[in-house]
């Protein structure tokens, strides 16, 4: 048995904001003091991790002078090389200041929009210069209560200006960066816009340069909606779209929960990182939780830790399952490799198709065997074959 | 007050299947004897229905001959000439016989997936025939109740080549049909492939002739997954995808009820229809729910008219909403008309922008008034006004 | 047609947290001004409500000294007299501050659950001298994240001997004080104990002193989990149970969205205010819900205003309903007032009722005539009749 | 490692009506032959069962003769005797006939109401032959799609009277029966009465002879509410009321899936058997599911297997979590222990209480350590330590 251990090999990351969350909700007031952007540098240097993300307020507070901030990202960047963690991923607040109330891109004031996007060319550039090389864009505020306060058509048309503008800067400056846009289906707002994958999916291919705009998915995020997280990144990564990823964990349709990764749907969380490995997928794994407030500084490190070893685990089990020779049987007798056969054969016309007789009784009468190869998974995945 | 009568100018359509469900679910027998489709055509017209649409197999039985399918077809159009009432849309079965267990046109079995394919030619051309501008494709099957049962990446290539085939098909034979995809979270499969609007809408931009493919969104199914249906067919109006719709009333995140359109969530009926209203959507007004088993005959014909009255009353209370002179002053102080404006002026640039300063208080102290604005929405809505 | 307006006869009510709060959320700051709660006081009073209700930290700050509690309380008597509302209902706030991080009365720390147990006796002796007749207890943190965290029995010890000890301190003192529990499902802990109206019903049971403990069910709470609450509530009503109610909106299981009453759940709105007149209850229509953090204090001023609108809207088409002799008769269709009579008939026995034989296929072939029954309803909220 | 081989020892009981389910649902029609009761019965017994359960429907084909039902039961007792195995529970389908479409004992219509009495009483008989302890009660169709159809006050009046008439039909028969009542938010009626394990608890107290009633709650009915089912079987059995459990898997919100035991929310399952096993839950182990309907036979064998095994594996791994030092060191760590002490010390007086002074910000600073103590418990259940 692996002793689960990460290494900056594994790719793991971690948002600032997530070991540095105060624990301030709405109903209570922060049960824990305010984590230092290096101490948490330090501590999951240690610990193994690969990479660390930031909301530009999360590094430099909102406000802050010239000075003050350049005094922040010098003991940042020191940080970082002492460490040798990476910026595998920065992001824009656009939610937290109450000139945001309304959005930012989105924004039903027009001077709001042009602030949030000047707020975004700014930490363009500090991305860039830090080397970051996805920049995330989740817009939580993007969205309405109620039906006529929003103009949807008129909204993705300010969102798509937005991202248009955006996007022509980074190919200006020659920065090597990629969007990912991170969906959400509501809260903080009532209902947000592009509420999933699918929806982001379809925006992204309306913009002038859609090549370098991808997505961020969360498990949370997509399970809030009730949807299979696995089913949706496995369709982002068909449209070449996965550019970046969001793990944790949640019990289906209620409050965002943010639990560490593996916590909340499990058998879930075993065909994430069951897709994640088959597609050879490179990019972070990148959670994006909240240490629960009961807990004190010693619990966030431990909710990190377990993060990580959750990933490891499962990592560990689906390899496994798909090594298993039972496994492969299985699959076979559920035809399961089948379907990558094309359905047309190659030369062959609609007329062939369709002078074919079909033997329908014989056709309906086969079983699927999926519960056989369903189990089989669940025992792995229980470390119990 | 209107007396909120249909004429055939409101384009109304029901489906068969609506007003002939004959009560049988998963946890009881049929309480209703069979409709025919004849008396369906009829009483519909009567009412004051514009169109009808139907399954192949509502239609002809699954199986039946040839000689029996052409009486009936018969028998079919005289109703509708008599009547006048049109076939507004016409889709395929392919998820009641047991054939299609594992799905049509994604079943890991390829003898399936070429029979589905076979199954929907053949009623293209009966689709033709009977003159229905709209092919719904509704996958209820596709999906899986387990992760390994179902490579995604493999099933979206074959419902790709599928939704290819069929486009060739209506091209090379000249049909003026387009397809409309029905997209829906879960219910009878576990998990469905293209779950939601936003999924069906990435997944048509990657097919070969995307353009005569579009959307047939149905209320209820958005909103098991939690979603805002009207925000939803807004972002699918601004793709240019709105082919087809089906209404009716759902109770949020929970088995698909079918309610008749207006039941359920209330409010947000009334914003599909100020939305569907002010896009100027020409398409059939397509109620798809069924009359709850409790009901006999009348009590389906009730829920027919009953779904017509909801929609004509919602549209004459939409409708005063936005000529209310109040709206338009209160629209103005929630700034909606303002996001129609690009953010940056003709001719700004990027430095431009940079350079502006924001006075952020003052911009965030604004309010955004929204409330006032639903609340006058809420009271025209409640004929309060 | 009414024009709408409360006067404090129709004993509407208002949370000081609602009106006052200043829509600081897990992702934002705050929006809006803290406000004063003689502000509160006055600017309610004048617009028709009838009372007032708080938690003690919103009306005296947590560690506040005692002389500086003494003046807020005595400002806050002279608001009260100037203006004639009344206090309706008090409460305790065990959840915000950081010791309350697990809980109060269920906090695995004994000196927590003490302090929360002190904390409530206090003011318990504010909420008689103010002449509240209700003391709500919502038990917001005390619940869990994870299945080791909590011992759901020994939790339940602690909550009961903690009402025990509350009880017996009323009847102590021989306050005129009931007490409401009020349940929720989850948010902000993962899964809260007592969490619907079911479970507070049946915990109730095990009281020492349960005829002076009720509930105080709020809309979204149910809504959250799905499910119906004027059904919720008339089982309240049936076990007597019904001390005191909050009203409010919500769009189904999604986060706790506190919208104004009548938004979210429209249909089931007019049903909770036909179950609360019909049943006659005579307490406070206390409004428990948030105005967005869009809104400035106009917008808030705006939503109370909402909220009781809302209700006498919804009023008067729930007496109109009741009063149309076509429902009467569509009633009688349904069957409805059948169910009042007894299955078995006086002095009937089993014997006697075995003895019947059942026309099965004639009973079964009777439609229950529901839609109809229900279409009038909605023609009535909607004004349309 | 164990080889999880299930014995009668183990109390795994099955409905027929699970294993026998032909795949027949709402959207399609039956993919598996019917299954003959004796035949289940020897599989069952073959594969380690203990005991079986059925509706009376599932047994004897609804209007089928005296001599047919003898001769069914004759055999169908043949086969148990020949196996061992028992009738562990019995059960009446008030749901399926079309003559129960607005339920059974609460069925607006009262002859309805006198014919499910009858069908009960009858069937009671035969339990009470078949020696089996239980007798459960679904009302899958006790409830309404609308407000208006269901005088819910009278409903619970009617729901009483017939539990009342059953427990004194059972007191008076000496039949060694109990009931259990088995809650279901909705699916198949809108919302249905008694919606949750406390719903049901609080109407059990209001019963004549609520001894011998309790509850037979479902995984899957309560996490359709998103609530937690070990939480809540915590709470039953703190009230004394556990008498029968269904197991399967659900995926929160959504139609209820009945998935084989541990498919769906696995994390859940581990609690779950931790709370029975830890409660000496002595009842039997009864698997509510339904076989896929992709499945064949064999399928259906493979998932009467498999919800066995994962009950054995998941109940390995809870006894090793609660036997293992490093989890007795965090239960102590996250104070579970405390939680069992009563906050007032014998002989403690609330002046004694009230007198106490505390430190809050000391006790506000310490962490709960919960999220090590989960992260054991997954890593057990994950067979990872």
């Amino acid at each position: 048995m692996s002793n689960f251990t990460p290494t900056p090999a594994d790719r793991f990351a971690f948002g600032l904001w997530t070991v540095g969350w105060s624990g301030l909700d709405l109903f209570g007031n922060a049960t824990r003091p305010p984590l230092d952007a290096v101490e948490a540098v330090n501590r999951l240097g240690e610990m193994g991790a690969y990479g660390v993300s930031f909301h530009d307020d999360d590094l430099v507070p909102f406000g802050a002078t010239a000075a003050e901030r350049d005094t922040i990202i010098a003991q940042f960047k020191n940080a970082l090389s002492a460490t040798g963690v990476v910026v595998s991923m920065v992001t824009t607040n656009l939610f937290s200041h109450p000139v945001f109330k309304d959005g930012g891109f989105t924004s039903n004031d027009r001077a709001v929009r042009r602030f949030a996007i000047k707020k975004v060319l700014r930490n363009l550039d500090l991305a860039a210069e830090l080397g970051a090389p996805t920049y995330v864009l989740w817009g939580g505020r993007e969205g309405a209560e109620s039906g006529a306060a929003k103009d949807v058509a008129a909204a993705l048309d300010r969102y798509r200006e937005a991202m248009n503008i955006l996007c022509g800067y980074v190919r200006q400056q020659g920065y090597d960066l990629r969007f990912a846009i991170e969906p959400k289906p509501n809260e903080p707002r009532g209902d947000i816009l592009l509420p999933t994958i699918g929806h982001a999916l379809a925006f992204i291919n309306s913009l002038d340069d859609s090549e370098i705009v991808g997505l961020n998915p969360e498990v949370g995020h997509e399970e809030m909606a009730g949807l299979n997280f696995a089913q949706g990144i496995a369709q982002a990564l068909w449209h070449g779209k996965l550019f970046h990823i969001d793990l944790n964990g949640q019990h289906g349709p209620r409050f965002d929960q943010d639990l560490r990764f593996g916590a909340g749907n499990l058998r879930g969380a075993f065909w994430v990182v069951d897709t994640l490995e088959r597609a050879g997928y490179a990019g972070p794994k990148h959670f994006d939780y909240k240490p629960p407030r009961t807990e004190d500084l010693d619990g966030v490190w431990e909710t990190a830790r377990a993060c990580m070893r959750n990933y490891l685990i499962l990592r560990e089990r689906a390899t496994a399952f798909r090594a298993d020779p039972e496994v492969a049987q299985a699959l076979a007798a559920a035809r399961v490799p089948e379907l990558a056969e094309p359905t047309l054969a190659p030369g062959e016309t609609i007329d062939d198709l369709r002078a074919e007789e079909f033997d329908i009784p014989a056709l309906a009468g086969r079983g699927m065997a999926f519960e056989r190869l369903d189990q089989l998974a669940m025992e792995h995945l229980l470390g119990a074959r």
